[in-house]
């Protein structure tokens, strides 16, 4: 019987299994991939304090050893089930064991939808990015595309012009879908806008240089030359787990916490991106801490 | 103008200036002693995910390399004067220079009431300690004692039993002040307390080794073997711009702030221990990023 099972590995997950371990509690932590998370993708980490430069490889390892050090991290194994015993307990069966805790701490993180076209994940980390606040900076001077049409997109486009981009959107429809105040920002930037186009392919040798585009409307296809190409078509919380146990979400679908990531449902926390807060690495570790103190409160009353 | 002016260089205020530049906002950090914050006194740091095992002054130094990449770090700047102007602007002046900026981040920490008794100082990093999440896990196995009476002390006596310390208390009167749910995590753990007394030395070689305590009712003098001691005698909030500006606190002297930093003045936001969250590096650092992300969208509206 562990004190706490951590769902996922990413920093928020590892973090709290940190946090927990020095806390006294006994913890262990499921993870359905490698351990490291979402910036395992990133090619390149400028915004983790302490670190100026770093390959997000490099980081994702640092992470993990550190959390190493604290809790087994059981890598490649899937939640087949989870349920809760009638004296509270859960039990979580996964595709390499059966875990016993006390309580939960769910991490399981989000992911970026996909454009699905040819280049996409060839070029990721190389001009493909889902996340202007973490890569807009490597752009600065340079000219980029946005795909999208919903707030997220917007804000984006209006962040990378605002860092010294040239940034130019693409949507598929004649009209965007954010907030009026959202689309305010993009016109007072005057931030160009390429109406009824979806993305055929995204080009280049070894790094992003241009778009093939369609007009829905029009039929015509047509190129753009970009450095580099921001995919803000929206995000699927990982949310499976959060649901079976019956945690409380919002309408995207994130888990809702209170400010110490206490969900609803007693002994279950959440952290990370999950949680819909920004998606920084320094976010989604300082959840990981705070929630496994707030297990420990819980726990050791 | 600047954009934003940052007050105090730790974790928290060299984060936002990090997030605040690559956001594209010109920003400038005022500090009164030199950069990196209270964690150039810790000695070891195990907990700041990334670095298993750190000096604090060597953690402290990579958290201000990496802000001066990005933004002017004037150290041993006091502020002397903040005012704001009648268009809004802020108005800085320090003992270096007068500064102008559209917004402010305080990042202006919180200290220890410290013992002041000999010893306190010498041993500060070797056994003496002002805080249990922090520095706890070095003791486990060992005796360690906890002097206060407050939720403060209370909890953290709680928290070191629980990470493997045998804690015993110290405490001057003969009856806690903190909460009644906190006073039964003592009892149930059956921490010893030493009622009535105060500590008269820290005693030590090259670490501390024990306590000369005296009893204040009884006027007898005693030595107690320990090899730590957690103080825990309240906290100083350093609010005294957040004062000026004219920022709600609460009760015990915090800025108070919403969940994106933003306190109740416009344009002025708060990160790190002066919101009176979770003291750890990790914490701070991101509401660092989250106060710059907020200055950002207000700024660039």
């Amino acid at each position: 019987m562990y004190d706490v099972i951590v769902i996922g590995a990413g920093p928020a997950g590892l973090n709290a299994a940190i946090y927990a371990r020095r806390a006294g509690l006994s913890v262990i932590v499921l993870e359905k991939m490698g351990a490291g998370g979402a910036i395992t993708k990133s090619w390149e980490v400028e915004n983790y304090l302490g670190f100026p430069s770093i390959k997000g490889m490099e980081l994702a390892e640092k992470f993990a050893e550190h959390g190493a050090k604290y809790a087994e991290i059981r890598s490649f194994e899937e939640i087949e089930k989870i349920e809760r015993r009638k004296d509270g307990a859960f039990i979580v069966k996964s595709s390499g064991g059966e875990y016993e805790g006390r309580a939960i701490v769910i991490a399981t993180g989000s992911s970026y939808k996909k454009l699905d076209v040819p280049g996409e994940s060839k070029f990721n980390g190389k001009g493909v990015s889902y996340c202007a606040t973490c890569d807009g900076y490597f752009f600065r001077g340079k000219k980029v595309a946005v795909v999208g049409g919903g707030n997220t997109a917007l804000t984006d486009a209006a962040y990378l012009h605002d860092v010294g981009c040239d940034a130019v959107m693409i949507h598929r429809r004649n009209e965007f879908r954010a907030e009026k105040a959202v689309q305010q920002k993009i016109f007072d930037r005057k931030i160009k806008a390429l109406w009824d186009n979806v993305v055929l392919e995204i080009k280049g040798e070894t790094k992003v240089s241009g778009l093939r585009l369609k007009n829905v409307k029009t039929g015509a296809e047509s190129d753009l030359a970009v450095d580099g190409v921001f995919v803000a078509v929206g995000e699927i919380p990982q949310n499976e787990i959060a649901k079976v146990l019956g945690v409380e979400l919002t309408e995207a679908g994130y888990v809702k916490t209170d400010k110490r990531q206490r969900t609803n449902i007693p002994l279950v926390y959440a952290a990370g991106d999950i949680t819909g807060e920004m998606k920084q690495l320094i976010v989604a570790a300082a959840q990981g801490a705070i929630a496994a103190t707030s297990a420990w409160e819980d726990l050791k009353k």
